[in-house]
């Protein structure tokens, strides 16, 4: 009976794809032996529905065939892995969406009552910071953090299968979700942490790969642009940023990978809007209204580049607090016990704080508090002159939508080159407090919307300076604050993560790409004031914090090398040593010699005791063998493989 | 007297930038030694002015020592790169418009005689052809075709300094120049052949780099980008272009350079035209007016992905096409000789035939033949519906500037998909005809608006069919056909040439990007289509013809290497050597061991003879060290250097 299913099941799979199922048969027998075993497992005579349930599997069998035989396994996996990384971004932007409509709400709703006002502003993101650093601390504790210094050093090569478990997944999407709920007054942001949730995602299909035919994929590289692209929506500039931020050295084989893993990723999270009605159709995440005639003048162009240059002191002044911070943390005897026992009242008090400092019935009124990430943002790149606005603001006309919210940065008439000082002012060390916090969390959307505020100052100073705008000929046109807010982003995030991708990513974030030169201009300028010196950027420091493995030299491995010392002349195939020893062995009267019976390969490298592991690490990848020999004047002192190289690193820490 | 300017300028110099003159003391003095000597010599007691000249001279010197402590020379030269390649490509933008000015008064001024409208349509892109080939040949024969592939093995490391002599650029500029004033009757373009010229620029800024400060850049990588960058004005797919067409593995570190040289170019392009008032701004290059509220609708994106699929199938069937004129011209007997003797013949008859067929007053009215190459990508970018305003000729409203452009269109009323049709059936064998021509030429502009027109035909057909959009909810939105072309022209250009980085290309040509998600997904299942099968690419295919030097075995090389062995201890520095010996000889009574008075390098890594150039190349390069010792059995073979891997491969040619 079993015997018979089987053989009509292979015929059928035959029939649908026989060009496909050739290919397996050859390529992976091993795989559908174990299917064919775990079939035979199910099919006890005593289940029900057995002929329903070979024909579902039949039909499964002859549906996978045909997407056999238009693209290859990992295609459909790239394709996968697009869709659940938007997904899960989709689901946690509209949990995050309801939690601050929630808070907002409530805050609302106890108009009058300042105590009240001022506990549920403090709080609800103090409890959430608690719940976050709770939760990822006791499911898994490497979901706290970025993440992203881990998947670089993955990206280099080597293990860490802790940050890849599902617990982790688990743990940073719960963890992360809490963390964004908080709001505008932790400012902390998303993307390196998805980052690091889509490589998760990524080395599950991988796992689901290898069962299905054997051999992996490689998708980290691929997993780390579709987190970027699923959450803008951004795939040209989610590919650019995570080879920048991730990679040493990138293969152009990898664009197309990377690519369409990252159009599916960013289709299906607009896609999932338009599902969900918050837009009509697919459209970029903070649409701006630039005027398309006439977006600025030529001159303006040395303003950008004042700008970007202005962006990357800033930078440089941002990352030395960061760093100093980072230091501290470590140092000082009392943080570092409370964080060593107490993360999640440590957490709690830092949300409190900040939460404090930000109330908006206090200093928070001066901050834009009230505004949640997304509308900071929004209300930043926003084409209106704040200044003319906020002087003429008893006949103004009723506006609506993101309109109205420049009215947060104009509290009672204040001027707004007050509240964007002391925005700017208050945001750099808050944030840098922030990022003590032990939970799941990201820097680049805070950095990105300080960079904007920079420039929206820089914006509404040169409005202010040239009110009827820069004259030049016969026309005339505003000055537009909004586009220096967009060069500002760009520059002031390029320049902390040493990056340039920015530059494009404001142009997908906004649909908006009169402004692509000048930005371009500014993030260049503001890379090369961060870069100088070399010093580290963003992510250097975190990984040089969190000492991660780097690559140390060969000589603390070659001790557990071979001993003794042969003069290494090739390699032979085990199969034909094999067959050799065999026909040996069968008492073959004529003692052959091994060059005889099989062919010796000669070794194309061989790598002295004295070299690094970064240099095995390069010769190996760039010559793709598994192995290398290690030799001492010809003669062989061992062999390296791929996975000594890589696991060896990972016991040494960072010294730079 | 000499002595005394020496030394004043000695000191004015170090109070100026002293830092600088350290640097520069201590890494080149044979650089300055020169330097001096020049100023020795021009100093002769009989020249005038030598005080005037000495202080002239004194403040290059200082200003050189400012620019030198705020960036390094190689940023310098990146920038000048930039700036070169763009004033090239204005003026010579500049010349054809003027030439194809020319062409249309001389054609409108003889309205009436239609024999001599003929032998003007059809003589004058003859004669320039003529002359193109004519100049290309006489002065440097490399200057012909698109140079693109040369420019790929020239990345790869091989040197071919006929492809970067000065006389090659100048008749690259001169050929390039005449080619393109032929027309859209000959139907060829400007990007490959730039890549090229701005190649030759960089390659000369590298080659005054040396005589500078005694070492190469390497700015052929950033030349590339800013090739493209300068043609379009488009940083950012400049130099995504240049790394996929060109590149096989990218070193993240030269992304900087490559974006600040691409920046430069693209940024002095389009100030250039705000200095000739031809734009107000800096502003993409085919300006396009889409809706930006609601540019497409959700269901509209699976068209975008059947269009996608077409232009992947369409792609196929023209590099079929074009592969096979390849084959011919090089086998039929009577072709290939005449391109051996008479090539300037043969070029005016090509062209002669390419005008005859597209004569406005014959089959040229149903291709639009009197729109130029910039016209004809304008109006197929148009969001008209053409199919409506043609039926509606007789009602329609006076338009003004591009948007007449679609008349030629419909000449007389006749429908838009008849012309359209007649377009990519014609179009599509005369480009394979015309990139026979023995004269600099790119075929990637053609390629691009031919994607366009397909792109055109299914927007109309879908305008046709859905003359009220597509309903979905409440709203609803006309088909624009525009988006279409955007997305055809995109997905085309990436399928013949295997690249992602058109979808970003149009995005920045057209300053519009809300069909930036449905394009990428078009150029991406394009892509997928034309690369099925291990087809060669567009480059590809011209580099297989061309039999362009690839990486053969090592095995050839290692016959030039020492006969002797001897077994391998390690590496001696020269001046340590040269000092041992001198102690030795100076008469000290004990005679040392080598090592107690140097000491011995150990070699990292050892290639046995067995190996190929590919990997002695691959080795070398990911450890970046000039030489590599060749051993057998331990016992030194040799030694391979940079220059001998890269010189050798030039005698090889392709096996593929």
């Amino acid at each position: 009976m079993e015997e018979f299913y089987l053989t009509e099941e292979a015929d059928a799979c035959t029939a649908a794809g026989k060009c496909e199922e050739n290919k397996k048969h050859q390529s992976n027998k091993r795989a559908a032996a174990t299917e064919e075993r775990l079939l035979l497992h199910n099919q006890h005579p005593m289940k029900p529905w057995q002929h329903a349930r070979a024909r579902v599997k039949e039909n499964v069998r002859c549906v996978w065939g045909i997407l056999g035989s238009v693209g290859s396994v990992e295609w459909y996996c790239l394709g996968a892995l697009g869709v659940l990384t938007a997904l899960i971004s989709f689901f946690m932007d509209l949990c995050v969406g309801k939690l601050l409509k929630a808070h907002s709400w409530l805050y609302n709703e106890l108009q009058g009552y300042r105590l009240l006002q001022f506990l549920c502003w403090t709080l609800y993101p103090a409890s959430l910071c608690t719940l976050s650093t709770m939760f990822s601390h006791s499911v898994c504790p490497q979901s706290a953090g970025s993440g992203l210094p881990e998947v670089r050093t993955m990206l280099l090569g080597l293990d860490m299968p802790d940050f890849l478990s599902l617990s982790n997944l688990f743990a940073k999407v719960v963890g992360l979700t809490c963390t964004l709920a908080a709001g505008s007054a932790v400012f902390l942001g998303k993307v390196s942490p998805f980052i690091h949730l889509s490589t998760m995602v990524g080395a599950f299909l991988d796992r689901l790969c290898v069962s299905i035919r054997g051999e992996e994929n490689g998708m980290l590289v691929a997993a780390a642009a579709v987190g970027v692209a699923s959450c803008f929506g951004a795939p040209i500039s989610g590919v650019l940023f995570s080879i920048e931020a991730t990679c040493t050295l990138f293969s152009v084989r990898n664009y197309c990978c990377c690519f369409f893993a990252a159009a599916t990723g960013a289709l299906t999270f607009r896609l999932l809007a338009v599902w969900n009605r918050e837009q009509e159709t697919v459209q970029a995440l903070f649409k701006t209204s630039f005027s398309t005639d006439l977006p600025y003048y030529a001159p303006e162009i040395l303003v950008f580049a004042l700008l970007g240059l202005l962006c990357g002191a800033v930078a440089r002044l941002f990352m030395h607090s960061f760093r100093w911070s980072l230091l501290f943390i470590r140092t000082n005897r009392v943080v570092s016990r409370m964080l060593a026992t107490e993360k999640s009242f440590y957490s709690g008090m830092v949300a409190f704080i900040l939460g404090t400092i930000t109330f908006p019935h206090g200093a928070g009124q001066l901050m834009a508090a009230k505004l949640s990430m997304k509308q900071l943002l929004a209300s930043l790149l926003d084409r209106q002159q704040w200044q003319v606005l906020s002087q003429n603001v008893s006949v103004m006309v009723p506006q609506k939508g993101h309109e109205t919210l420049w009215l947060e940065w104009s509290p009672a008439g204040t001027s707004v080159f007050y509240t964007l000082g002391v925005f700017l002012i208050m945001k750099l060390w808050l944030l840098v407090l922030a990022s003590t916090l032990p939970l799941p969390a990201g820097y680049f959307m805070p950095i990105f919307i300080y960079g904007a505020a920079i420039g929206r100052l820089v914006g509404e100073g040169l409005a202010y300076m040239f009110p009827n705008g820069i004259h030049s000929g016969s026309s005339s046109c505003l000055i537009n604050p909004g586009g220096y807010a967009l060069a500002g982003a760009a520059a002031f995030s390029g320049a902390v993560t040493h990056t340039v991708s920015p530059a494009i990513l404001v142009l997908e974030l906004t649909g908006q790409s009169t402004h692509a030169a000048p930005t371009l201009l500014a993030v260049l300028l503001a890379n090369a004031v961060a870069r100088s010196c070399r010093r580290p950027s963003l992510y250097d420091a975190l990984s040089l914090v969190k000492q991660l493995p780097h690559l140390p030299s060969l000589l603390r491995i070659v001790s557990c090398l071979f001993p003794e010392s042969r003069i290494l002349l090739g390699s032979v195939h085990r199969l034909e040593l094999e067959s050799f020893l065999h026909h040996q062995t069968e008492g073959h009267n004529e003692l052959k010699q091994l060059a005889d019976g099989c062919s010796v390969q000669p070794v194309p490298v061989h790598i002295s005791a004295e070299s690094t592991v970064q240099q095995a690490y390069g010769v190996m990848s760039v010559l793709g063998v598994p192995q290398l020999y290690v030799t001492d004047h010809g003669r062989l002192r061992g062999i390296i493989t791929w996975p000594q190289v890589i696991c060896k690193m990972a016991k040494h820490t960072v010294v730079r």
